[in-house]
């Protein structure tokens, strides 16, 4: 019989396996495995039980018991593992992540995950779901069926991320269309974080339509919120965690307001490493950790195994949190958040046997996904190889997704009269970008002009298929982003996911497109008519279809050609650039916005003009 | 328009309110409620926060703000009412209840649990289950609905106690009747106490498969357990919960575990004073509190005021925990427990506005259900005592219950020859009964033989319907129960609740018998041809259709002639006198039961046979 693949529903509901799991614990039967000579961590009291064994039987944890217990059983369990004094604890939570930032499918993250002491996700789709809709969304929840990792969904809430006088998106998630996702997928546990916190604390009728599709689905609500004075009515809106929380304050607000704290971590240079700020409601202002959790919210994916969720965790321990309760807040606690905590978080009875070997410096050795070796030694086995060479493959509508029609010039024709340009100033550490505006003469040609001024052309190509022709492309003007010559471009242009493209020139730029746009989407370095670094990304346009660890090798190649280009922020940062929620200009396919007034700006105004 | 009656429905679900909740927390909308110049405790990160106000709409919470920040609105509120730096605290949560053991309606229970600071009960329905099988447990939640007080069932799982064998009930609560229950009874929460824990362990099929029942549709289970040895088994059937941990380490080997610890707090000359050994785990073992609440399990009529779960709160600051930490234990953790604190439990935004307002040493002036004042200065308001006045009203079936036929002998006829009487002593507590074997010589009547050995005639009449023909009646003798003259009775007989008479002579049995068949239920104290003192259950049996202050006087009066009779354990003691399932010897209306052997044993047996 071949071994069927292991994923989440390898192991039996508990409710089928009780009996077997009362007679193994009570010694009538045997476990198919002893983990012994382990110290257990309890997620429960925050305390390391001393010289304890773990017997598992059908994926479950059977009892724990006193080391060497199974000694005295009269039938010999199934197999009999060393931890040779090593800590136990039970696999990883992380309450919030999007899968689609690692440019990989959910099966392909499943191994980084693993490796990291990861063995649940609750992951929030919104990236394919500004693609594809809830098509998207649901082909990425097969995707987590597949994997050997166990994967919940909390359904994107704001798709799209504005309007459609803004900028095109492929997704337009509404209230009912959210309903039918909670009741067609089980796994479909939350509301994704809702993103449009000011809409919501305005009392927007749409926002309130899709809290109330999930609140009165019993689905609680996530969230994303910036700003003191947002946070009661926030609240009082039924939003019950957020992973935004940047400083003590605002952290300690949302707390006692009734809303979880998933403190986030991200590698130190990113902006995203919020966990040594927000903690100090904890260490400073004596916060209970009871409603704190950590978690990991969006990786590169080479920045995937030296920064996961198991970092995190050591990041809070750092922080001045005893080991014990650090590794709740990466376990039980997310369990708790989303009332699973019957089945994860912890090596309770009945439990998966979800396991994670630490060493004293809480660093993953070996990690058991539902009673199964899929990491030893820092190194995944062959069982996990195997169900990792059989991912999910997605249907063929989401390999076409990057639909740019006939071949718009990417670059606007040189002002004829003098001008201000409303241009785009990049700075690090690349979320905010300025508005700059820039004098220009009239001239003949764009030679010359925009290194004077350290600029560079950029665009944005709609790519749903939805402009009616040949694609609609907004021009506009980058300053300070550093690209000395060719172009980069990316079909990963948060949060519509059209194509933006920066170049020196159009030629390359065109190369740039031509690029992605063969390939159905990637991220590209382009000079002088060569292609120097590309990630195909042909999912979608926002996932490859390989193995993290090549991904991971593919984004560290993109990652230094794009230095060596001369970019001054990061790849992560451009595909910010038409993100048109965020201050102060950003740049869609309709055009230039600014942001917070939602207007939208030429990129050049005769001076005579843009001086009124 | 009539004012509706309040009830937990007369808060509209979240999903409706939130538009109006974010207009009342931003200030656009004036709040119905604020209720201003309070401390308030948050139990999210137990604190006291200083000087605030919370404004409540819909019933709900609002928003917490600075105290006197509503003296800036535009509109004024509804209504201001003055804390006068008192605290407000969020209401209580009691995880573990059986209304029944105060032998009251759940309307008539709302009273003493509002007085008590008590807004949410969490109730296992066992005993009415046991005498009218669903019919009972669906009516008491008709019942519940109707209470202005939210009440949420445990299904009871474990009716009948023990088998048909051994004794006759009223109920049978199979695998599917409880399913069925979960289906139709949305507030049907969890799995109430599966109190068969050794067939738990034991792996028996019908108690398995009505875990699987509850496990199968996501519902949690509660436990009962004694024994650290039956720990490992139990948790790995899938029970999550536990009032009956009765010492420190039990308590600790539990949480490890996985279950939950609800500490139960009673009157300290009870034994169900738990809570000061078991809290120990915490405080002497370091074990986190995260994982533990407080409860009351049980309490007579008369008790439920002095020994309410804000008692139980104070009783484990007593034993060492700061009062924040332990009034969460008694609110955000139990709703925590059930997956409910989005709702209940704390003072976030958008949950229901269910408010104490405490003094200093944590004792309840006021309470405010969904937003509406019921309690004021320790003092039920009009608003309160109009919504009691009109209780629910049980069906007629539940009025005819204690369905005796003919008239059985209450007392056997005297030994022909020497015996040894198979004799149940009784002792305080009341909750053992000792097996003595009392060597009797032959005699005609039993006229100054029993006061010679410190015994009286005990009797169980099964009332169930269900003997075919004249009622069933199981004859034994009391040793040490003190009765020096006349007759006590009483419906409560645990669990089946057959009737239990124990007397002196035949005459005052059968009128304490005829008094409880007459009013179909009750407790009574008989003397020399007359009722001394009688509390009227007529529902079920079990429960009087009285205001709660009215059975607790009429408790008051019975407990008084109770010990001027000369009894020397209390009714609730007696009450157990049939529970065959708690050690040494219990009588049934099927005869006298050994346990833990579960063998049935003839009263007498013959002097030679017996010493053989």
């Amino acid at each position: 019989m071949p071994q069927p693949k292991l994923t989440r529903f390898s192991v039996a509901p508990l409710a089928s396996l009780t009996r077997r799991l009362a007679d193994v614990a009570s010694g009538r039967t045997a476990p198919d495995l002893v983990i012994t000579g382990a110290r257990v961590l309890s997620t429960y009291t925050d305390r390391i039980l001393p010289e304890r064994e773990l017997w598992i039987a059908g994926g479950r944890i059977a009892a724990t018991k006193p080391a060497g217990a199974h000694r005295a059983l009269a039938h010999a369990p199934g197999a009999v593992y060393d931890a040779r004094g090593g800590i136990l604890a039970p696999g990883l939570v992380d309450p919030h992540i999007h899968i689609e930032s690692s440019m990989v499918t959910a099966c392909a993250y499943a191994e980084a995950a693993l490796l990291n002491g990861t063995t649940t996700i609750f992951c929030d789709s919104h990236e394919i779901g500004n693609v594809m809709d809830v098509a998207g969304v649901e082909a990425m929840l097969e995707d987590a069926r597949a994997a050997p990792l166990s994967i919940f969904l909390t359904v994107p809430s704001t798709v799209p991320a504005t309007s459609p006088e803004l900028e095109t998106a492929g997704g337009d998630l509404t209230a009912e269309k959210i309903g039918a996702l909670f009741d067609r997928w089980p796994e479909a546990v939350a509301l994704g974080e809702k993103m449009d916190f000011v809409q919501v604390t305005m009392g927007d009728e749409r926002s309130h339509a899709i809290l109330a599709a999930a609140l009165s689905r019993g689905k609680p609500v996530c969230g994303h919120i910036y700003g003191r004075e947002f946070v009661a009515a926030y609240a009082a809106s039924g939003v019950t965690d957020t992973h935004e929380a940047i400083d003590r304050d605002i952290a300690d607000d949302l707390l006692d307001a009734g809303v979880w704290i998933f403190l986030r971590g991200g590698p130190p240079t990113t902006p995203w490493h919020s966990l040594p700020e927000a903690i100090k409601t904890i260490t400073e202002l004596g916060a209970s950790n009871k409603r704190v959790c950590v978690c990991t919210d969006d990786r590169d994916a080479d920045d995937l195994m030296a920064f996961g969720m198991d970092w995190v965790v050591r990041e809070a321990i750092a922080a001045g949190l005893s080991r014990e309760a650090a590794w709740a807040m990466g376990s039980l606690h997310p369990a708790t958040r989303y009332a699973r905590d019957g089945e994860i978080g912890a090596l309770g009875g009945g439990r998966r046997a979800d396991v994670i070997l630490l060493n004293d410096a809480m660093e993953v050795d070996n990690t058991w996904y539902g009673g199964e070796l899929v990491v030893e030694g820092r190194k995944i086995t062959p069982l996990l190889d195997a169900a990792l060479s059989e991912r999910y493959v997605y249907p063929k509508a989401a390999y076409a997704t990057v639909k740019v029609s006939g071949r718009p010039a990417l670059t606007p024709p040189p002002p004829k009269v003098p001008v201000v340009a409303n241009a785009l100033r990049t700075a690090l550490p690349g979320i905010l970008v300025h508005h700059e505006r820039v004098s220009l003469p009239a001239f003949e040609s764009w030679d010359g002009v925009l290194a004077e001024h350290g600029l560079c052309f950029v665009a944005v190509i709609e790519r749903h298929g939805l402009s009616g022709g040949e694609s609609r492309v907004a021009h506009g003007l980058l300053k300070d982003f550093g690209l000395a010559s060719g172009a980069v471009a990316s079909s990963v242009g948060h949060d519509s996911h059209n194509v933006i493209v920066a170049g020196t020139n159009e030629a390359d730029m065109q190369l740039a497109l031509a690029t992605l746009v063969e390939a159905q989407g990637g991220v590209c370095v382009v000079d002088q008519g060569i292609v120097k670094a590309f990630v195909a990304l042909p999912i979608a346009g926002l996932l490859s279809d390989k193995r993290v660890t090549e991904v991971a090798e593919e984004t560290r190649v993109l990652k230094r050609v794009w230095e060596e280009a001369g970019c001054t922020i990061p790849y992560m940062g451009f595909n910010l650039i038409p993100l048109s929620v965020i201050p102060e200009i950003r740049i869609t396919d309709k055009g230039l916005v600014l942001v917070p007034g939602m207007e939208i700006v030429p990129p050049f105004e005769p001076q005579a003009q843009a001086a009124e």
